[in-house]
């Protein structure tokens, strides 16, 4: 087994889940050392061309940060960090989604379309050019705001995302509030209940081993 | 109990699901008789906003379409539809995700950016105006044409999206071609594999009971 990791907000996931569960895999960096795209080796060696990525023993290439959670929470089921009850592996599912599209998918598109390494390169794992589209900055900035409004009020009654318990909805979040503020969308002061929160988690040993970028 | 539908394509994915699992549960259409938008008494009651939408007994809103499939698996566990062991868990959650980013936010984003009755509501769920990015239009098509071919690639091989087993990655999978032929989006002449899990997939009693629109 191996674990395909790169220096970007999206496997971070994946490496703090590890880190919560006390799972260890060998890692190997796919990124080019040298400029902001994955090696050559890498794309050539695996169709699902992205990372992170799982690659079991008998070959199989499991991607995307939560079916590689998914994985693992099946075989080391504690500490559950997806739920346990019906209700609950609903509401963290539903919390980890919202934070991926509402949220990362929104910081991840003002990045990529504001920043002059991702020139034809605005969407992730495209085999293809895919152009800037400058308007899609403030729509991006426009997303996020709305993202810190909404998680603001689901934290004003719960502890954590998806209730009392520490959950991959607050791995996910967690990533996309730092890589917000990398990319200077900073927590609007408005939202009180998300920097109380972005407190809590950030002191985990599992979020100060594994620091954006 | 109840499930707030809508007769768009997105929450057509639970209503399959639920047919192949043979589980009923009240449901109340959401949206508008008159126009292409959500009721407003819907709107002000739920503070999520979208469909497709379970509301629990106990007030527990659920929404994402597979975190409320993810409810549903947990208490009725037969026929599996999120897999099995921990390596199908992954796939079809991989699959599904894939699914549902790089196939059916493609297709929404050429049919949202396109479509008269969409304009400044480019994007869903969304409580402020969005405006038409025209640009988008083509980008999708690009999009959609990509995740066919990726889909072709692994329909090749594999019998289902996930492998030998239907699962929820060929439910969100045929919403997303029926709403991209409903779109214009056929599926190339050149994707064969596409064609024929779309025929078999398609004459599934639960795809002939909910229609797409």
């Amino acid at each position: 087994m191996k674990f395909y990791d790169w220096s970007a907000a999206n496997p971070r996931r994946v490496r703090i889940y590890l880190a919560e569960k006390g799972i260890e895999v060998p890692i190997e960096d796919a990124g080019d050392p040298d400029k902001p795209v994955l090696k050559p080796a890498f794309l050539a060696a695996h169709s699902h061309r992205r990372v992170p990525l799982l690659v079991l023993d008998d070959g199989t290439e499991i991607g995307e940060a939560m079916a590689i959670c998914r994985y693992f929470e099946t075989l080391h089921p504690e500490p559950p960090l997806m739920g346990t009850d019906a209700r609950d592996r609903a509401l963290v599912e539903m919390w980890e989604g919202i934070a991926d599209v509402e949220g990362m998918h929104a910081v991840t598109e003002v990045f990529r379309n504001s920043t002059e390494r991702f020139v034809d390169r605005a969407l992730a794992g495209i085999p293809e050019p895919i152009a800037q589209i400058p308007e899609l900055i403030e729509r991006g900035k426009q997303r996020v705001r709305l993202f810190y409004e909404k998680i603001d009020r689901q934290l004003a009654d719960n502890e954590f995302l998806a209730g009392p318990r520490f959950s991959v909805a607050d791995i996910t979040t967690l990533c996309t509030v730092d890589f917000a503020e990398f990319a200077e969308l900073k927590i609007p002061g408005t939202c009180s209940h998300v920097a109380r929160w972005h407190e809590i988690v950030s002191a985990r040993p599992s979020a100060k081993l594994s620091p954006t970028g």
